[in-house]
């Protein structure tokens, strides 16, 4: 028995039409350093939006589902492509510009951009690269910058305002399929080439009304939120996308993300919410011992990419922001869990428990638990495995090039479809994830699991201890065993034997480390965290004296 | 090119798990009158679900999309319906049990209901119809009621309890297609046959995260719901679905609707959020001035089905409840538009005129307002037409039975699909809807329209004016014009061409009624609404003494 309900698409370009329209007012405010801020109302970007896609089909020859590439900064400009580019039927591909040249290069060509959207801020990353860029036709500069650094360049090169200017300001947008291509955002693995996932309007649309639930980031139309986590990095939390079905005003820091900036831009436009990974607070919360300012506006601040440290989470709850964790990732479009305490814990000793977790998983992710064995785990909030995903906004493949199947590698993804985020936790009764490992970084040994962040911490507990890193090494009974790498303080002397009946007394027995050595330093990845590949290689070959107890 | 994301149909099933999991301790409280509240967890309602399911398909052989009718109040076993019927693949009719017998009949048969779960309380009500019901194979009653009322019926009568008692509380739930009949719901118009609408998975999922998001309800696991608003009436407002995807509770008063025992739950369970049309707020108000209650629990009350009046809405901020205005029908799921004030004017003068519309579309609902003549009119608040709208849970056409093609009336639906509601109203540029009129009681005059109901309320006015109707009668030379039927207070004198004058410094000098009657009461409907269709008739039949001026 069929429904008798409209047969209608989800489609980016209704959340267009909607803000556009219904909260025209509301703002994108775009800082730009000294020169002012530059405000942009929802109206105006609506038809600027509308603009930019006559310009890409007329001017530029863009049709069906060319990818458009941005290498952008957090502004108006880069909103209007998040619109324009899905809208029209094309596919909208943020550059991740922190990525080494060589990556961008493979990313572009992979993805065989037709178009490159800039800010000319940026150009003197892009300009080098062009060479390399085989199926770049045009490149079309948005913003301050040097243009001379594209001379000679073989893309045709245009300037954003004189493409869009005096074009029409609405456009027929089509009726798509939804679950056809939007968005392409790469994400960099640790091995292997970076791997393509493509957002469909469906998932972009149903991402959005989840982000706009009260109980995930919940915002409404008094509020402003100070969208720090970059437009390139899974489509900026869908804050965009999430702002034009509610009218939230946006500040959009664009390239002005430092400590000092970022105060200023906070007491000046008065934002109630923030979002952004834990690093940056770090640096704002120094700044304002340095330069006090009034942030009390700031009454949410989401946190998420990695967990936020508790020291930085009391810090802000003193300062009257509070912080509400996230967990997702570039394969979870990216909202996966939000840590707002259930309401029996409110104004309990628990509260702050709650609040330390990744989060609760909204009805739109399900999610389960596998153990070493591939078996299921219950939800005792006790039982460590790797969390899976399903659901509408979570990948189940990833993109590889026009011509090809998608791939589906089985570290990736179960046979069953659901998303393996290698990632390894518990999960409450009540639906609360706590994550623990990487699950490249847990110790399988005799059919369990061993934390080794776990051990990391209780070892870090010890006054001698200065740093201390768990890495899995082979074994031949248990498959795999703990190795102990420790970092001693300055002209401490604890031994092995002590360090080990130390942990002995906060870890069960089984999961004690046999092998231990001392290192000078735990070798750290560009962004600062345990790189364990390295300890694993230096002690496959043979370069740590280890001693086993 | 294609996505990459997983293909998750939206699925009522999927709320169960989540809401019985996740949610599992929120609570549906069901008032019994004397016996105390009865209280169910989500987590009992999904295994109770799963064993009703069990039930239906082993013991009652319920297939496919089976059409199961409920006959039930606002209650836990009601939910546990909502729940079960859909995510088995069958189709939940929900039975209005303030029709006429003959409608009830007429509306069972026509679904074609193989089983009816029905309240022990409405069984002086079903039981004499049974003979009438030609596909009902079953009956499963519910709660307490007098039994024997059912001796000697030709369907098999089962009880709930003993139905459900044993089976096994988990149900593997089949992947549906999203697009599949999950509830029928039929709307009584005021001519013809009653029209079934037909709600999909996806249509309800859909609109269970608009209920959610922050401009709607937004209701969290902190509130606690009074759903007043029957579960027969537009799966009562999408409450019973909503909750469980974000663990609000529900209060459910069962068939304790008069106003002391609704005071009295208040009191007793303090809920903090209300659902219900205004007569039963009416009521309550009344009540409370006879029995102080403290009601101070329920900080927001959800109004729709007919317009609150201002003096209720005042009443009840005095009390510290704030009404927020919604409007939908059947036809709509039913949220059409929720009255938050948008930012800009909270706290101006104009918050509270805000208030009193209709309130402002969500990105799920597209809307447009035609003329006279079909031509599409601009959002500027003062052009009015008729309201048509578009959107995934949004009907495109009305149940014609099993073996036909469902119905698209032409003064029901566009051409290109959109639902004429057969509202009249003005749209503002920032979205909100003011609703003035019903399509069927504009006067079309000459190409333009003339709102019955603003002449009716300018005169009623008028110190000597009791009532008055104002209804479109035919006219050679403008196609139709105002007729002003008027019931004058006891003792008054005034004649028509003072009314008149009166009206004249009201409302433009075209849209001035030249036909007058005096009539002893205007027909009203069962439920107290101007039968503007009687005078029509009257007219029409030269029973009333129209004087022309």
């Amino acid at each position: 028995m069929l429904s008798t309900m409209q047969d209608v698409p989800l489609l980016i370009s209704r959340i267009l039409t909607h803000g556009s329209t219904i909260h025209g007012t509301s703002q994108v405010v775009t800082w730009t350093g000294e020169s002012g801020p530059q405000r942009r109302s929802f109206a105006e970007i609506g038809d600027r939006s509308a603009q930019l896609a006559h310009a890409l089909r007329a001017d530029l020859g863009v049709v069906d589902d060319d990818r458009i590439a941005t290498l952008m900064w957090n502004n108006s400009d880069h909103v209007e492509a998040y619109f324009a580019i899905p809208s029209m039927g094309a596919v909208l591909h943020t550059l991740n510009l922190r990525l080494p040249a060589e990556q961008l290069v493979w990313i572009v060509n992979h993805a065989a951009d037709r178009v490159i959207i800039v800010n000319g801020s940026l150009l003197p990353l892009l300009a080098p690269l062009l060479p390399s860029l085989t199926a770049v036709e045009h490149i079309v500069v948005s913003g301050p910058g040097d243009r001379s650094l594209l001379d000679g360049a073989s893309p045709q090169v245009h300037e954003y305002e004189e493409l869009i200017a005096g074009k029409p300001v609405t456009y027929d947008w089509p009726q798509l399929d939804e679950r056809q291509a939007a968005a392409l955002c790469y994400t960099s693995g640790t091995t292997g080439d970076p791997k393509g996932v493509v957002y469909s309007h469906r998932s972009i649309y149903l991402h959005s009304m989840q982000v706009n639930m009260t109980q995930s980031m919940g915002l409404t139309d008094e509020d402003t939120s100070l969208v720090v986590v970059p437009q390139f990095h899974v489509n900026a939390w869908g804050l965009p996308h999430a702002t034009f079905m509610t009218g939230v005003n946006m500040l959009m820091p664009d390239r002005f993300l430092q400590p000092a900036p970022l105060a200023e831009m906070i007491e000046s436009e008065r934002p109630t919410h923030a979002a952004a990974v834990p690093t940056i607070w770090q640096g704002l919360l120094k700044e304002l011992t340095v330069q006090p300012r009034d942030v009390s506006s700031l009454g949410q601040v989401t946190i998420g990419g990695s967990a936020c440290p508790p020291s930085l989470m009391k810090a802000f709850d003193e300062l009257g922001m509070r912080v509400c964790h996230a967990w997702g990732m570039t394969e979870t479009s990216p909202l996966g869990t939000v840590a707002r305490p259930p309401a029996a814990a409110i104004g309990t000793d628990e509260e702050y428990a709650y609040r330390l977790t990744q989060g609760r998983f909204p009805a739109g992710v399900e999610a389960r638990l596998t153990g070493p064995g591939g078996e299921l785990l219950p939800w005792d909030g006790e039982s460590a495995g790797e969390l899976e995903v399903r659901g509408p906004w979570i990948a189940g493949a990833y993109y590889s090039g026009p011509d090809s199947e998608p791939l589906r590698p089985a570290d990736k993804f179960s046979e069953d479809g659901w998303l393996k985020t290698g990632d390894v936790g518990t999960i409450s009764p009540d639906g609360f994830l706590t994550l623990t490992d990487r699950a490249k970084d847990v110790i399988k040994s005799g059919g369990e699991w061993i934390s080794s962040v776990d051990l990391e911490n209780a070892l870090m507990s010890h006054p001698d201890v200065a740093e201390a890193a768990v890495v899995a090494v082979p074994d031949e009974k248990w498959g795999e065993r703990p190795l102990a790498t420790v970092v001693l303080k300055e002209g401490a002397s604890a031994d092995f034997e002590t360090l080990r009946a130390f942990l002995g007394e906060k870890v069960a027995k089984w999961q004690l480390p046999e092998r231990w050595t001392v290192i000078s330093a735990v070798p750290k990845t560009s962004v600062g965290k345990f790189d364990k590949k390295v300890l694993r290689k230096q002690y496959a070959e043979g370069e740590l004296d280890v001693k086993k107890l």
